[in-house]
């Protein structure tokens, strides 16, 4: 099982949102705190605001885009958890042991996320119905 | 916002499964690990896995019980994420803090869950489609 090393923990839940307003403050309600950023991701054309606890995260997103990813989620299956994200050490090596276990991915070639991470996305065809992201960090410092 | 002083920590994110010995090997592939425990949840019949990512947990939910609230779940929806769960330090305290926040619950009366814990559920129409457990340790030193 040679991807035991990869995986540092579990990073933060990504979940889809309506109104991004209406949702910090749910949230901020919810955690007791202020969502400590907000981040446009270019390469998905996403809002997003970040939330922690303790080292996980919780990951709100929202497009105005109705042609969106997140829309299109919304529109199946109403608002709610979108996907989680693993933290890794190193994503390519983390993809070639996961596809060599049998797991598919909508991407293998990383690209930039929010947060200062590279991430790519499994299938969830292959992950039980869940949506897998992994990540890492651009400057582990961070 | 008295909330904040409450949650601990994402503990857990419970994947509703309809094959658990399948969903174990495809877990046990993912995380590059076994299983730390499978336990019989009474209140909830269900049967669960636990598997560990740092301080954080993925739980597995199956139930022989083709009415239970999972294959329920799973029917509607099809295997996937069912919850998400945040550990709290006082589970009464945290209940009445959130009720006075405008969030309802499913069950307000904490009744025990897996892995030691006594649990309760907020109903996802108050927080944007996603179910969400509170679970307070009943031993706090585990």
């Amino acid at each position: 099982m040679a991807s035991s090393k990869h995986i540092i923990r579990l990073d933060h839940i990504g979940i889809a949102v309506k109104d991004l307003h209406h949702s910090n403050d749910l949230f901020e309600a919810l955690m007791g705190k202020s969502p400590y950023k907000s981040e446009y991701v270019v390469s998905e054309n996403v809002m997003t605001s970040f939330f922690r606890a303790e080292r996980s995260k919780i990951e709100l997103l929202h497009s105005d885009d109705p042609e969106n990813v997140i829309n299109r989620f919304i529109e199946k299956r109403g608002e709610g958890i979108h996907h989680i994200a693993f933290l890794v050490k190193d994503i390519e090596a983390s993809i070639q042991d996961l596809k060599s276990n049998g797991f598919e991915f909508i991407n293998e070639t990383p690209k930039k996320g929010a947060d200062n991470k590279i991430i790519c996305f499994l299938h969830p065809k292959s992950s039980n119905g869940v949506l897998i992201e992994l990540c890492q960090s651009i400057d582990p410092e961070k």
